[in-house]
């Protein structure tokens, strides 16, 4: 296992190829060093590794044609057009801007939407009845619930779901542990009897992604067959780290920004980092957005890894549209 | 680490003890022999160690007295006298006895208890009808529904009970979750940032087991912060062995014998087992119960263990007892 200070090294040692790394990245390209090593005996000598960065952008558009074909195909065996709702509480500035990229999204897949404004201070009563008309209503496919605490949404509305999906029954997925879950299964890597770490264990991403990975692929919802590590706040850092060299695949979901550094990574691991987190740059003082996982130096030594952005986030606004068309096909015809 | 030809060693070393604590096992008293050793100059010369055994039938009995008392006071405020309904399907011979344990143990503790017979050919559409009746009796404070597939318990009639349960809301947690999490609990375990090994991923054993010990303390149904690892007939032994290394409670829940050997478990280690596997005496012939782990070796390395029998069975009929006088007490006064 190369320790950070090594990677460092390795990045002087390569200095000389900067510029050519540098074209490589203008033209928006992500670059699989290892494929570039088998091609040139220079950067062989070198034995320079990248993992394999998989984009999630990318994955969302393979997603996002195939739900805009199903669309397509439900309107023209005259059903509905299928319609996403939202109900969007409080004016946190992140959630507006999530919300306006999934009905974005949605009116570009030729789906319909609409976005129901609340205050913060909305009742839990006047919310319940809200959620409840748009239950009932069968112009309405997929209803998101978009609150200012995030975990309230699955804590608050779903349990029966949420019931289902841990006894591996048939169930809307949440978006991003479905996110999770393309992206492994669209990356071609194998989870049955592999180690998954899923570091953070919030009722909406972490929870989720542990119950998918674990349990059997041959029951009604399938599973991932893996041994789940499931770790949190309270495991100490030094046991994290000895897990995660344990872990086949890391899914990082702390919250934290660079949780996950290169030390802590076994050689070839697949690395998703689900975390959003907001930074300000210490060069710039310009705010940017982070993950959990220290990409640049973790890049070097994993096998695959997912960037932020253009990693789960795209990915998991195309699951919440292709969850929206699954509740349109399941509704009764109408 | 000690290799297991290390303890054989051990025990060839000690046969000049071996009356002594023949002498303890026939007055049927476990005997710690770390407390032993602290008194016997003789014993601490050989550093000999052998696993505080944890038995389920005296932590059972605890939890029945206090069950007892809970229920006489119950009475004695005018209130209906808790009843457990058991529907009993098919004419498997463990599913019988199991029963009549629990109504036996029921009436000792001063519940009032009743059984109702079904074959095993009996419509989904008769038992649902059924069990709603039962739910609807307030005379009913608890009920069991006991399968030829024990599985099925909890994959169909409480799917609002494992949301609430993975969501860490208040709920009636499954008898055998709640008799391990019991004897962590009563034996004076730390489970906070521990490493938790669970084997086995059944859904009303291993998965309630894991999403109880690895979630908040803080939350409405309190859990354990453990890093939690949920293995499965899908992790290769070899990397079974290596977390079981790794791990500070070890639950063993498989339904494989002897599945967990002294070379996996850590030194001082927590081990409980979960297993209840009937298989024939090589040397006598008769059927015997044995457990996931192997007892006699695991004892010698393990800090504690508990037994099969006398270990998660009887805290598991104890559990029951609980979770029916809870309900008895949940429901509106009559």
């Amino acid at each position: 296992m190369a320790a950070p200070t090594a990677l460092t090294g390795n990045y002087i040692r390569i200095q000389t190829l900067t510029s050519y790394f540098q074209h490589c990245r203008r033209s928006k390209r992500w670059i699989n060093l290892k494929t570039v090593n088998r091609r040139s005996p220079f950067c062989q000598s070198l034995k320079r590794h990248v993992a394999t960065v998989v984009s999630g952008t990318g994955l969302a558009r393979q997603i996002h044609k195939e739900v805009q074909s199903d669309i397509a195909k439900l309107v023209a065996q005259g059903n509905r057009r299928p319609h996403l709702s939202v109900i969007l509480v409080g004016d946190n500035h992140a959630s507006h801007t999530y919300v306006r990229n999934k009905t974005r999204t949605a009116s570009l897949l030729g789906m319909s939407s609409s976005t129901i404004f609340r205050p913060a201070s909305v009742s839990q009563e006047e919310m319940l009845e809200l959620i409840d008309k748009f239950n009932r209503d069968r112009g309405i496919s997929g209803l998101l619930v978009q609150l200012p605490l995030p975990e309230k949404d699955v804590d608050g509305f779903h349990i029966v779901n949420i019931g289902k999906l841990c006894l591996d029954q048939r169930c809307m997925v949440p978006a991003t542990a479905a996110a999770v879950w393309e992206i492994i299964r669209r990356t071609g890597i194998e989870t049955v009897g592999k180690n998954v770490l899923v570091v953070g264990r919030s009722k909406n991403v972490g929870m989720p992604i542990a119950m998918l990975l674990h349990s059997d692929r041959n029951h009604e919802r399938p599973g991932g067959d893996a041994t789940v590590i499931m770790a949190h706040r309270c495991t100490p850092l030094p046991r994290l780290k000895e897990l995660t060299s344990l872990a086949d695949i890391v899914i990082a979901a702390a919250g934290v920004p660079h949780l996950i550094t290169a030390d802590m990574v076994k050689e070839g691991a697949m690395v998703i980092d689900v975390g959003i987190n907001r930074m300000q740059d210490p060069v710039t003082g310009k705010l940017r957005v982070v993950g959990d996982v220290d990409f640049e130096a973790v890049k070097v030594k994993a096998g695959f890894i997912t960037p932020v952005p253009g990693g789960v986030g795209p990915m998991t606004i195309a699951m919440v549209m292709k969850n929206t068309v699954t509740a349109a096909k399941n509704a009764p015809t109408y």
